[in-house]
């Protein structure tokens, strides 16, 4: 039999097993420590269950109900290094469903399982795109723009919709964007009086560090002259566009004041300031979407109101043009300290880093050959690998082995860039690949910090030009000075406070209540034990895009790739809500973690 | 030899032929009535030779310099009723080519040779995209932002554009993304407030008549949920984004006073009102983009200046809420005519059509199907066939035989819906399908009109529902009715002149002067010797995107699938200018009618 074969094989053999709900014979078709990843089509959750104990049990819990049917490979199968690898569809009770298989030597390695769509309830694409006008005569017509505008009347006054979501940027314009296709009457609340302002009103010279091919939002990706590294005002520029031709209901200049959530009518009950005026928004589910990278995280250092000069958390840095020749001390190392302390430079700033701990430096070119070529590339797309399938094949690794394909790429990256790294290193620079070697993406997902992206602010650092301290905090600050742990004293102007992000539930403090703001829980990370990321193992992103412990409420959020893969789950999760279809969740992950 | 080997036999001739300079053995390779269909590569023009003497001569002249080479077949022949067609590549000395070839009987019966980029000036797409920020620390650097706001500054002021397109509607927008793309300094003059005013200015049942396939405009396609015929707000709203996006330098509100070209410094001299102030730019080349149905058509009726009611063109025709109850009469009865006797149809007006002339029907579903829908339609798609394969195939058939493509397909017609023109008849409705049966994209070819793409009008009129008096004109207006030629009487509160439009020179007796425009002459038609296409014969459309007989000014226009591929055209051609590439013009057309 050849790959193919083989794959057609097992799949035929799952098939049976379900059908005749032997669950031991369809574990048995998976290595002991094989793994069986769901996205919702089974688990109405994002899940990973690891080995068959938990395949199992999974089946067990969700196999009667789901009635999975009509596995079919699709395309052929290829085959390296012992692994057979294949896509293939499938069907349930109420869904169609796509997935990717890992096989060695007979049994599965890896399963992936992705709910597609919902049966009856399509989105309206190619041969099924609306028409846009009914042909005929026929009078009391309304036309498009009657329609939107009536809409725009009602919503959220006369007609409540189906969900709010809390956060304008991309995460909640992409997770807008699913709901719109699939009918789910939505309203995104802004604070900013445009749509793409979050990115407008940053520091000039921010660019996108992940490059386009990774970036394509859903429906519409980039057209293929746009930059590789999208300039802030280009992104922004983008997504005010985006909003409007995928017709969302998204209000600017709105602020959320309070959320609580009505048990006797089963309904969240918002109150929104909208450019002055109060509204209240009753929709059945609240999807926060503040920014994984949102909540500022500033910390208290004695004398800080006693400082003369400006001081900033680098999210609301205004930009380096009015510090021509001061001298700015920023604290931290990772990506937007290395941004920030370049664009200082870059405008004449004296500049001085502070690094409290070690940071793992991925130069940009690298990155982009060796970690994101193979998918998200010109390459990859010659291949014939488009972002679709490229987010799907991201999604088939589970998070548990995710590191073992990394590390060889930062070994790569680690041969490579020896040059930079020996000189950042006699700079002074304490530099890390992550505790296991496993570089940039997985402290990403365990920590959503501790790198840069290189793309210039290292070779400042290493040749001296931007002055760097290490192993060192900022003790006290004096009006015109900081005084750094080790007694040292700088003068300074400027202080920036590259210090990173909490987590989004911290928001919910205050827009809900600190008792639900715990009930959430901590968002992201993994569970991996390692810094920032506490056990125990979670096996799935904490808290994001999927159900919470906190009915009714959502997490969107994460990079333009996650966004637009994972909306389309969330997209799902909430349709299925709105029609009614049963959406019993297997597992639903418990809190180890409020902060 | 099976049809590939075949193809690239001949390919393999014709190369060796024009190496050599043997025009005689080259032309030999062609049918004696065949066809070469050049679109700038050979001629700097737009061209259609038509049979060996004329290709020799186009040899004669073209073939020193042009020096094309490197003829390769592109993928494989197909074979169909005789018939090998394929698709090649080819260089000349300064660009590369693509092209398509018919073959009977070993014979070329038809050549499509195109110009695809200038070596050397390629668009940066893909692997090439722009990078979109310079990686590396250097001071001083300028971010997008910054570039755009500069350039807003300059162009038009301290620094001239290359081209000035006056007319900011679907035309020059599609234009303007092309000359962006290829790095021509542009701008676009627009006298509405916003881009996208031209269609939302329109009265509110306005839909597009073509399907969304064949109205992708270029770079940016449509995504894949749009609706099939697109109503005018939302076709106004992503024209509008789009000029945004692609980043183009367009000035809104600002109408062209006079254009002047100053023979001393070889530029125009166009004196614009923008916004209140006046401007003068400063361009070598001028495009005209003001409307193929730009100009409208107003015929002089004695009595009109005493009509009591409302009577608009029906460009002017604001929509029909305010005449509920009234009486309208449409004097007309192609394709805005229908449009609007629906609309007024719909808002209980008591409504008359008068029809001059005979008009041809044809029903959206079925153009849809039997015309458009082996090249533009989901199924095209599925088959392999984009827009993009799909505008080079419209191309390759020269317009001389076209009409014998189409024949066939509104014989089909006449037999599909027949019922609806048996019932049109009966209601009096006067019926063609073009003088020779090559029905409606061949009287759009001719003159533009004549037509109307029957999305529910039709049966208004079939059904008595709008009233119709066919075979007579409106004599005589007087204050509260109009009078027909045949001497009756119709009450009128609202008439709207259906009348069409006239040739877009006549623009250019106020803009530029009335021997400018004469020189110009008719923009469109084919010179085929049918109403309002007189003879004699010109082989491709009067003026129309290619070199004038006035220097310096060219004509972009057409619907939304002509404005996106012969852009492309019209693109290179200035491209080639503004780097002095020289450009020898085979056959400028010579003028043989004014308007």
């Amino acid at each position: 039999m050849n790959a193919t074969e083989r794959v057609s094989q097992w799949l035929a053999h799952l098939d049976a097993a379900l059908q005749r709900k032997d669950i031991a014979a369809a574990a048995a078709l998976f290595e002991e420590d094989g793994y069986w990843r769901d996205l919702v089509s089974f688990t109405w959750n994002i899940k990973t269950s690891e080995g068959t104990g938990q395949i199992q049990a999974m089946l067990q819990a969700t196999l009667d109900r789901v009635q999975p049917s009509n596995w079919k490979i699709d395309g052929a199968a290829t085959e390296a290094d012992g692994v057979t690898e294949a896509w293939f569809t499938f069907e349930t009770a109420v869904a169609r469903g796509r997935g990717q298989l890992r096989l060695r030597n007979g049994k599965a390695w890896t399963l992936l399982t992705t709910m597609v769509e919902l049966k009856g309830f399509e989105e309206a694409r190619g041969e099924t795109r609306p028409k846009g006008v009914e042909h005929g005569p026929f009078k009391g017509r309304q036309t498009w723009k009657e329609g939107r505008e009536e809409e725009a009347r009602s919503l959220g006054y006369t007609k409540q919709p189906y969900v709010v979501i809390i956060g304008g940027g991309q995460a909640g314009i992409i997770l807008g964007a699913r709901l719109r296709k699939l009918g789910v009457p939505a309203i995104i609340i802004e604070k900013n009086a445009r749509a793409g302002d979050s990115w407008r009103n940053r520091y000039k010279s921010l660019c996108l560090h992940d490059p386009v091919w990774y970036d394509h939002l859903p429906y519409m990706p980039f057209p293929d002259d746009w930059p590789v590294f999208a300039p802030k005002d280009k992104v922004g520029d983008w997504l005010e566009m985006y909003t409007k031709v995928m017709e969302l209901n998204y209000w600017n200049s709105t602020t959320c004041k309070k959320a609580v959530f009505n048990e006797k009518r089963q309904e969240w009950e918002i109150t929104v300031d909208r450019e002055g005026r109060e509204v209240t928004l009753r929709p059945k589910e609240l999807v926060i979407a503040l920014g994984v990278s949102g909540y500022p995280n500033v910390p208290k250092i004695p004398g800080a109101d006693t400082f003369e000069g400006d001081q900033f958390h680098s999210s609301k840095f205004p930009g380096a043009e009015n510090y021509r020749g001061k001298k700015a001390v920023v604290l931290g190392s990772n990506n937007s300290a290395h941004d920030i302390c370049a664009a200082l430079w870059e405008e004449d700033v004296d500049t001085t880093m502070i690094q409290r701990s070690s940071t793992h430096i991925a130069p940009s070119d690298s990155l982009m050959e060796l970690a994101l070529g193979g998918l998200y590339s010109e390459q990859a797309v010659k291949n014939g690998i488009d972002h679709h399938t490229a987010d799907l094949i991201f999604a088939s690794v589970p998070y548990k082995i995710m590191h073992t394909f990394h590390i060889p790429v930062y070994d790569e990256m680690k041969r490579r860039d020896a040059d930079l790294y020996s000189r950042l290193e006699k700079a002074g620079f304490l530099l890390d690949f992550g505790v296991d070697g496993s570089g940039l993406f997985m402290k990403y997902l365990r920590r959503g910090s501790g790198y840069y992206i290189d793309v210039g602010a290292s070779e400042l650092v290493a040749n001296g030009s931007v002055k760097l301290r290490s192993g060192v905090n900022i003790a006290q600050i004096k009006p015109k000075s900081v005084v750094l742990s080790d007694g040292t004293e700088l003068e300074a102007d400027l202080i920036v406070y590259a210090t990173g992000y909490g987590s989004m539930n911290n928001w919910l403090a205050d827009l809900i209540s600190p008792d639900v703001a715990n009930r959430l829980g901590k968002v992201w990370g993994l569970g991996s034990n390692t810094p920032k990321d506490p056990g125990p193992w979670e096996g799935e992103l904490r808290n994001m895009w999927k159900p919470t412990q906190v009915p009714h409420l959502w997490v969107q959020g994460g990079n333009l790739h996650q966004n637009r893969h994972y909306s389309q789950f969330m997209g799902l999760q909430l349709k299925a809500r709105y029609e009614g279809i049963p959406t019993p969740v297997y597992e639903l992950a418990p809190v180890h973690h409020t902060s």
